[in-house]
């Protein structure tokens, strides 16, 4: 219950907009793809938020996250259909109207022709709130946008990917945050109690305790003990301060540093 | 922008808890298990949101979604360690207080045996919020609980599943919500004209278009069309209507209903 060290790095929020998902229709890829490019910059993801494409709702997150995080990344309902809904919706949080851009307009022009196709319904892939910015789509034309402290991504994976591609040199990456892992076999009632005492000693180190259970597999059960912090010789103090309560309890472990892993005992 | 059509059944909100899954080391299993198992009894799951073990942002969380929506599932943090800060967090957003429960006890006594292997960190796992029900966990012991609108289960998969497996009798399903899908290949910016059209006449049906798009597999584009609402015939009369755009603009058609695929045209 102790309050957990703070480690001064930017943070960010993800907006999942996608009733898809929430119907169980379609498993999200987004949240971890995000949450593992931001981790390697050094930006700590600290709220992921699912909700269907509905107006209000989309509002009424907008609102709630922007001013808590250094970053939010919106993802899904910039197409072309009715239910796309996050452009208009984003805007409205933000008490900005909605313009169509003319670079985006000559994007999509550019990828449908000139044959009419590009109908009222796709035009709208070129509307984005005022004073946005526009995040190019090498895949299929119709692009996302930053606006403020949002950027506003597609929600099918690989464009989402790709556009993310575009922006992330953008990003003002962090300061280093370390990061070292302990695998054993010790169950997590056995070291409890000496990691909170070690945690207690390393306030800025922050020790997280994963359980793995895989009863089809070779090895059932398995503990990570992850370390992470903004001194590397803090958290080798702690990292092995645990290790030697793991050989006390006589089990072994492996060190797991930037997927280097060392044997120990 | 239109207000979706509201569907009166059981609403859910899915509160994950785990610093894991935001820094990207873990991908979440969870959400898309409850959605799918949420969704069989005909209850929406409105809104999924990722926290890390911090306590006060758990507290804000639980205060948030308990009171918009019918049921709310926890997933993590109850586990021996001191980074499990959950049933603390939710005792205190219910303004609760933690008591230890013996039947808990006597769970955990069991799986532990005599041999004080049951030690102060374990015995945490037998306090839960004052007047919270059991949820029996049949793989590890330590119980799962409901109390008031709130579950709190395991975050380890297998664990939070079993537990999911106890309580699901439970729940009241909602009325019947029916579910038509068209897979195709027209582009969403062809059909979305008539889509929002034939969307606003038909008001108590959801529909819903994703796009998909596989560049590496034989089908490097489809569209999947998804129909949701308490009457099949308005589902049926609004598909059919789809159905004969997808045709007019020459191309063919699978359709879904409960896994049961016939295709059209």
């Amino acid at each position: 219950m102790s309050a957990r060290p703070v480690v001064k790095n930017p943070t960010a929020a993800v907006l999942i907009i996608g009733s898809e998902i929430l119907s169980g229709r379609t498993a999200d890829q987004n949240l971890n793809f995000l949450a593992n490019r931001l981790f390697a910059l050094n930006i700590q993801v600290e709220q992921a938020v699912v909700i269907p494409d509905r107006p209000a709702v989309i509002r009424e997150q907008v609102q709630f996250l922007a001013p808590k995080f250094d970053h939010v990344f919106v993802t899904g309902g910039i197409g072309p259909t009715h239910d796309d809904v996050t452009t208009t919706a984003v805007a409205a949080a933000l008490n900005l109207k909605v313009v169509l851009n003319p670079q985006a307009r000559v994007w999509l022009e550019k990828h449908y022709g000139n044959a009419g196709a590009l109908n009222s319904a796709r035009l709208k892939m070129a509307e984005v709130p005022e004073g946005a910015a526009l995040i190019v789509n090498p895949l299929t034309s119709a692009p996302g946008y930053k606006v403020q402290n949002i950027f506003v991504l597609a929600g099918v994976p690989s464009i989402m990917q790709a556009m993310f591609d575009q922006l992330v040199h953008h990003l003002k990456p962090g300061p280093p945050i370390h990061v070292l892992s302990l695998k054993t076999t010790v169950l997590e009632g056995q070291i409890a109690g000496p990691l909170a005492n070690i945690q207690s000693d390393f306030p800025r180190v922050e020790i997280g305790s994963y359980p793995h259970l895989n009863f089809s597999g070779q090895t059932p059960y398995s503990l990570s003990l992850v370390f992470k912090g903004p001194d590397s010789v803090e958290l080798n103090s702690a990292a092995l301060q645990v290790q030697n309560v793991i050989k006390t309890l006589g089990h072994g472990f492996e060190v797991i540093v930037n997927d280097v892993k060392e044997t120990g005992q």
